[in-house]
C-alpha cells in the first residue's frame, strides 16, 4: 500500500462545489488502495478577508492574535472537506496544525518547522481514515502558541507531512498541468517536463517561477520527498520533482515517464526525456529592484561592511555584483532585493554614509531579471555563450550577470524581459509542440 | 483586586465597530483595578453561515468536523478582540477553549463541561494581561477531539470560568438591559429587576425567558457564581443573579443595589428592593408542543412506559399532566416538549403501541406556555387563585396546569399568550413606570 500526501490550495477549495469536487479526487486515490493524508489551504480569499478585518480593528496587528485568527481560515476549509469525503461514506478525519504534531519556532507569522510528530495521523490512517491537515499552521512547543508558516506554508506542510510519514509521493495539486520550461502566459509554446530534478526546480522556483515555492522545495530536496506537482483540473499526469540520485525516486520518476508514454499515442516524443535536457527551463522575476552603493573606496571590507548594514535592516538580498574597479581607487557595489525591502535597506544605508565613505546610492526598480536553469549547462561551456548571443541579437541589454553551477541570471531593464525569455526560449530549442492550454497562477 | 468574567455575544462583536467598542469597555474594566477574563462568541451571522455552508457539502454533516468547523468562529472573534485591545496599549491573549483547558465529554454538539483547568489563564492573568477565552468551545481528553456545548454555550463558558477562577462577579453583556418581569416588546411597560434569586431565574429560564440559557444559570447555581445580566450598548447596571443564602453573594447584591439607589435622583423607589417581591416575572415559550397519549390502560406502570419510550427517542420533556381517569378504566397522559422532539416522540410511541395498549396519540403544536416565578409564592397561598382569575376574566382557556413551589405554569392556545401575560402582568402589579426602552433578544 502506497502512502500518497496531496495538497490542495485555496482556489481548489473556493466553494462548496470545489471542496466536493476535491472530495471525490481524494476518494478516489483512497478506492485505489493508497493511504491518503491531505493538506490543504483556507477557502479562496479567506485569508485575505481575516487580514483585512485584523486591520480594521487594529492598525499593527498583535503577530500572536494574527497567527490565532489566520489559522481559522484552514480549520474552516479542512473540516469542510472531511465531511465532504464522510457524506460519500469514507471515513475522514480533520487535523489541526497542532493536532497534526506540526512543531514549529515561536516566530510568528514565519515560523520555522523544527519537528513534525504526526503520532496521531499514523494512528488515523491506522484505523483505515483519511487524514485532512490544516495547511500552513503549526503550533510551538514552549509557548504552547499557535503559529504560521507564512507565504507557501501549506506547500510546505504537505512536503513535511510527506517525509515524516515516510509518503511514496507528495501531490501538489494546482491550476497548471505541471512545471513549464517558462510561464505559459508569455510563452504559449512553453513545454510542461516531465521530469525535473529538485536541484533544478530549486533555482527555478528561487529565481521566480511561481508553481512551487522555494522553501518547499528545499525541505523535499533536504528529506527526499519526490513531489508531484499537477492540475487539479484533469487527470493529467503531471511533472516529477525528483532526486536523480535517490534509486527509488529516480525508479518513481521512470514509472511517471513510462505511464506518460503509454498514455500518449506516438511513444516516440517521450522515448529520450530521461535523457538530461541541457536546459530544464527560464524564469523571470519583476518582484526586485537594484540598489547601487556608488563610490565605495577600494579597500578590504567594505563589501562586508554593506552586506552587515543591509542585512540588520531585514532585507533579503539576491544577486551581488561588484563592477571593476576604476583607476580612481573607488568602485560601486549593486545587488538586488525585493522591492519591498527597498527602502529599509536605503535608509539603513544612508544612516551609515560616512561609516562607510561611499559618495551616493542609486535605486532602480525598474530591472527584470532572467534565469536559465538546467543541470546539463554543467557540462555544456557554450551554454552561457548562446544566452548572451540571444540577447545581443533582440537588442536587449545586460546590466548584471550572476551564475551557478545550473544557473545563469541576467538582470535587464523590466519591459524587455518578456523579449528576452522568447528569443532564449526560441535559441535553446524549449518550445513544445501545442501552445500550452492553462495558465500558471500563483500557488498558494 | 476583583476578578470579573465578561462575556459578549454575537451581536456585540458583529463588526470591526463594535469588537472596537467592547475592546475599548473591556479596558476600562481593566483600567479601574480588576483582572478580566471575556467569553466570547463569534462574530453576528458567522455560526449560522458556517452550517450553511456545512450542509452544502454534506447533508448530514460528520459530528466531529462539524464541531472542528464551527470552533472556528470564535477564533476568529477573539483574536480581532484581542488585537483590538494589544493596540490600545494593553496586553492581552486570546485562548481556545483547549487552551483554556474547558475540558468536556465527547458528545459534539451538545458537551458537557466535566473539567475546568485554566492554568494558562491564571497565568496570563498573574502577568498583567486582559485574557480572552472562545466562547461556546472545549476539548476532550480521550479522543483529544475538539467539541462544541450548543445551544447558550458562550454563557456557559463564561460561568464556568467564573466558577473555576472563583470571580467575583460574571457579567453577562446583551442587547437589553438586565432581566426584566416579562419581555418587554410584549409587554412595554415591564419592569427592570434589580436583583433575583438564581432559584427564581432558573424557573424563568426554564420557562421561555430568553436572556440567560437555563444550562448557563443552573451552572452558576450549583456553583455559586454571582452573574450581572446588563447592556453593551450603555453603562447601567444591570440585575444580579444570586444566591441570597450566601453572604458574599448577598453583599455584592446589597452593593449593586445601593449603588443603583444613589445613581436615582429619587432615593425611594428602590427602598424596598430587598424585600422579596411576590413575583419576579413571567415568562412565555411559543417552542413547544403537546402530545397526549389517548386511552391508556390505567394501571400502574403505565406512565413509566410511555417515558421510558418517549426518553429513548431522544426527547426533552417538559410538562406532564395525567387526566382524571374516566369511568371507563382508561386514562389520557398529556405532555409536553420541544416541537423539534415532536416527530420523533411520536415515531417512538406509534412503534410501540400495542405493548403500551394505548387508542391513538394527539398533537397539538399550537400551544403556548406562560410560568409565574416568585420566591414569594410559597408564602402567598391565594396566588394561583388570583392567575386564575385573571386569564378566567380575560376569556382565556387554560389546557394544562403545573406547578412548583416557586412557579406556575399554565398551557394555553398559542394566540392568546400575549393577551395572558399582559392580564397577568397588570393583575399583580409587575407594571413598571416607564416603558422599555431596549427590545428583549435572544442571547447567544
Amino acid at each position: 500500500m502506497s502512502l500518497i500526501v496531496q495538497k490542495f490550495g485555496g482556489s481548489s477549495v473556493a466553494d462548496a462545489e470545489s471542496i466536493k469536487r476535491v472530495a471525490k479526487r481524494i476518494v478516489e486515490t483512497r478506492k485505489a488502495g493508497n493511504e491518503v493524508v491531505v493538506a490543504v489551504s483556507a477557502m479562496g480569499d479567506t485569508t485575505d478577508e481575516l487580514l483585512d478585518l485584523a486591520h480594521e480593528v487594529a492598525p499593527i496587528p498583535a503577530p500572536r492574535e494574527l497567527d490565532m485568527l489566520m489559522s481559522a481560515g484552514e480549520r474552516i476549509s479542512m473540516a469542510l472537506l472531511a465531511m465532504a469525503i464522510e457524506s460519500m461514506g469514507h471515513t475522514a478525519r480533520s487535523f489541526t496544525g497542532s493536532q497534526a504534531g506540526m512543531i514549529t519556532d515561536a516566530q510568528h507569522g514565519a515560523a520555522r518547522i523544527v519537528d513534525v510528530t504526526p503520532v496521531r495521523l499514523r494512528e488515523a490512517l491506522d484505523e483505515g481514515a483519511i487524514v485532512i491537515v490544516a495547511g500552513f499552521q503549526g503550533f510551538n512547543r514552549d509557548t504552547k502558541d499557535i503559529t504560521t508558516l507564512g507565504r507557501g506554508g501549506s506547500d510546505t506542510t504537505a512536503v513535511a507531512l510527506a517525509a515524516a510519514l515516510d509518503a511514496d509521493v507528495c501531490e501538489i495539486y494546482t491550476d497548471v498541468d505541471g512545471i513549464f520550461t517558462m510561464d505559459p502566459r508569455v510563452v504559449p509554446k512553453a513545454k510542461k517536463l516531465d521530469v525535473i530534478s529538485s536541484e533544478e526546480m530549486l533555482e527555478l522556483a528561487a529565481n521566480g517561477a511561481k508553481v512551487l515555492y522555494i522553501r518547499a522545495v528545499e525541505y523535499a530536496r533536504r528529506h527526499g520527498v519526490t513531489l508531484h506537482v499537477r492540475s487539479s483540473f484533469n487527470n493529467n499526469l503531471g511533472t516529477i520533482v525528483y532526486d536523480p540520485e535517490n534509486p527509488a525516486a529516480a525508479a518513481f520518476a521512470a514509472a511517471h515517464l513510462k505511464s506518460i508514454r503509454s498514455a500518449s499515442a506516438q511513444g516516440t516524443e517521450s522515448e529520450s526525456a530521461m535523457e538530461e535536457p541541457m536546459i530544464a527551463g527560464v524564469a523571470t522575476d519583476l518582484s526586485e529592484a537594484k540598489i547601487t552603493v556608488v563610490g565605495v573606496p577600494d579597500v578590504p571590507g567594505k563589501a562586508a561592511q554593506i552586506f552587515t548594514i543591509v542585512a540588520k535592516s531585514g532585507a533579503n538580498i539576491d544577486m551581488i555584483v561588484q563592477n571593476v574597479s576604476s583607476s580612481t581607487g573607488l568602485t560601486d557595489i549593486s545587488f538586488t532585493l525585493p522591492k519591498s525591502d527597498g527602502q529599509a535597506a536605503l535608509t539603513a544605508l544612508r544612516a551609515e554614509q560616512e561609516a562607510v565613505a561611499f559618495k551616493s546610492l542609486a535605486y532602480d526598480d525598474q530591472i527584470g531579471k532572467l534565469a536559465l536553469v538546467g543541470a546539463g549547462m554543467r557540462t555544456n561551456a557554450g551554454v552561457s555563450a548562446k544566452l548572451f548571443t540571444a540577447l545581443y541579437e533582440s537588442g536587449i541589454n545586460i546590466e548584471m550577470i550572476s551564475t551557478s553551477e545550473i544557473r545563469i541570471s541576467v538582470v535587464t531593464r523590466a519591459d524587455t524581459i518578456n523579449d528576452a525569455v522568447r528569443a532564449i526560449h526560441t535559441a535553446f530549442g524549449l518550445d513544445g509542440d501545442a501552445d500550452a492550454v492553462v495558465h500558471a497562477g500563483t500557488g498558494r
